[in-house]
């Protein structure tokens, strides 16, 4: 006999982008609830209607308040609701709906980028004690003084998150528009294969090297609580991925996925003396003009001198590059170069902490190809590489086969 | 020196159809707020907005639930408060927007039809304190589970009274695409004039006839707490017309205005007998239809029997007929006879009260063009007849003149 669990599935805009896409979600929600298990849906405004909503706004005011911003933006989760609650009671299956400030979701008071303080779920257990479908808005809340908050983009996925923490459900599904998380990505490597499981911090850094499924904020709230948390697609069938929280490495295989981004470029300042204060002097005036820096990497130095390199988004180059020219004569560096036809590599994975053959593994793979490598950074669990951006599919197909990622792993995932 | 009032502005759809118009209307409030008055602004859906929501709810559910419907419905007045709130903002005037719910406008539960119980105005009274523009979404408000309700079609105006109610406002202004409330339809006579004032009985007598200007729930609404209501243009300037509430008809014009209705057809029954009973029997069956009676008359018969007439909807007449003959057999009457080119014109004024001779004045300038008169029906500040249809611009042309509404009254308004 199958245990009735409680779920919480979340279905951002592309999913409920029409009446039909509508259908089909109250199709799929009423199905599972048929089969006997509490079901809370979080759900975000149809595709484009945020957009529109912005544009409304832009229209009679360029600067409009941002607390103005979130009730008009918060009309259109509001519309969805409604709308799937109508679908789901169509099919003879009982719902209702929720805004975010009905079921008391309670946040601080930072219009458009709110953060989620409390959920009063008395009303949500209330409503599921009585059979019904859970329908409730994604990416908004309420804050202490009864004003309409909302979460920022993509907040949907932290509301299904907190939900479901509050609740204490079973799982909490995502459902987007792939069907999970793959080891890289399938249009560079065909052969790339998606994971049954992945661990939230392997999912944390793969998410911010490119792989972008889930939004970061909500997978670190997710394992703040330790919600079990799935990855699954609106289009097709299919287990997805699991996002789990476990510390046994022992199962844990060396490389879970290869990570990749090609909208990079490095600047380097050659010869700058090696004194404290140099390195804070450089990266200073860069982050005054707003420019945000990844790798950063600092080499030894002879003759009292030392070389200073770090990458920037591929849009900043141009900027950064002079900002340094700058500083570079200020302290009387020897030279300025840079390079905006690079690709970062990274690969990723829990079990490369106590497995110290993951980095020569890697860096014989590429230069077996005879890629050559011109920048190293690791982290825990990560070591990310910079190549010559020509070299980038190649590079990435050859870490992918090097760490066996196309087969099922041996170990427990 | 000017005193500062307390002033609720209602603004209907097309006044805020765009953003062109919503800005519009933002200059107006804060022009008026920059003089000195307490503004409060009750808007309504953007225009084709709601007709937009009902038909995506019928794309998922053409028998979409109350409760849900007005979830979403409620949306279109949600969007116009924050976009007249950045608007105002725009122009350097503070603002707040509020939803029904936001500033507590309890209702009943009747999804779709609600009634207000309640209005919680601390919040606004807050805000106008603060010295800032408050903008309230007309037509929705919340029972007393916090689920959201609306008082159906032209709620807005309801909101509008209802707030200007609880707030004791010096004034509550309806702002329409008229000027004000007419002597007659200009596009019938020319030369019809606007109304400085109109009382309350007028206008609703007025209203139901067809110079349809105001709901007339939302005048009953305004009677019942003596709110002084004022009618005005969106697009043009001027003082409108102020609906009042007089006790004092020394001041008051014979007449107000001349109301009309095209939308009619009679049906009559010959020779019933004259017994009690026999009128009940005569409507219950057509009120077993559906179908709304208008004017009835009855004469005094000869020879133990009577004629009976009424009128009905154009649209309901052949239904009428039908259901009237199958009853005038079961009753043995004489004759069923019907006519559906006829119009029905309305002189109206408190001033009829104690005044006898307003009937002889409309029959003889009637009669002084031929017009015969098939019908008379009379209430207490009404004079209703029923003339041939082709003779319906005539007679109301006749009877504008002859009761002098071209000209400013002598008397007190």
């Amino acid at each position: 006999m199958k245990n009735m669990a409680l779920i919480v599935q979340k279905y951002g805009g592309t999913s409920v982008g029409s009446p039909e896409r509508i259908l089909a979600v109250a199709e799929k929600v009423a199905r599972r609830r048929a089969s006997g298990d509490d079901m809370v849906v979080v759900v975000s405004a149809m595709s484009g209607e945020t957009d529109r909503l912005i544009s409304l706004a832009k229209s009679v005011n360029p600067q409009a308040p941002a607390r103005e911003l979130d009730v008009l933006i918060s009309t259109g989760e509001q519309v969805t609701i409604a709308l799937l609650s109508m679908a789901l009671e169509r099919r003879g299956c009982a719902a209702r709906s929720y805004t975010g400030s009905q079921v008391h979701i309670r946040t601080d008071n930072s219009h458009g980028k709110a953060r989620i303080i409390d959920i009063d779920d008395a009303r949500v257990r209330d409503d599921l004690g009585k059979g019904r479908v859970v329908v409730i808005a994604g990416f908004q809340g309420v804050d202490e003084d009864g004003n309409i908050t909302t979460l920022g983009r993509g907040g949907s996925d932290t509301t299904a998150v907190a939900m479901a923490a509050a609740l204490k459900a079973d799982e909490c599904q995502i459902y987007t528009d792939v069907d999970g998380v793959y080891t890289t990505d399938p249009r560079i490597v065909p052969n790339a294969r998606r994971l049954d499981r992945i661990t939230a911090e392997e999912m944390l850094e793969m998410a911010s090297l490119g792989a972008k499924v889930l939004q970061i904020r909500s997978v670190e709230f997710a394992g703040k609580y330790r919600v079990p948390l799935r990855v699954l697609s609106s289009f097709e069938e299919g287990p997805g991925t699991l996002i789990t929280y476990e510390e046994n490495e022992m199962e844990a295989p060396l490389i879970s996925g290869i990570a990749f981004s090609r909208d990079e470029a490095k600047v380097t300042v050659r010869g700058v003396p090696d004194k404290p204060g140099i390195a804070a002097r450089i990266l200073g005036d860069i982050g005054s003009a707003n420019i945000n820096v990844d790798m950063i990497v600092q080499n030894v130095g002879a003759d009292g001198t030392t070389d200073f390199t770090f990458t920037v988004h591929r849009g900043d180059y141009r900027q950064a590059l002079e900002i340094l020219k700058k500083t570079a004569g200020q302290l009387a560096a020897r030279e300025v170069t840079g390079d905006d036809k690079i690709a970062k590599i990274s690969v990723v994975g829990v079990g490369m902490r106590s497995h110290a053959g993951i980095a020569s593994t890697m860096f014989k793979a590429l230069a077996d190809e005879s890629i050559n490598i011109q920048m190293i950074s690791t982290s825990e669990i990560k070591i990310s590489v910079i190549v010559d951006e020509k070299y980038m599919e190649l590079g990435v197909r050859t870490l992918h086969a090097a760490f066996g990622l196309d087969k099922q792993p041996t170990a427990g995932r």
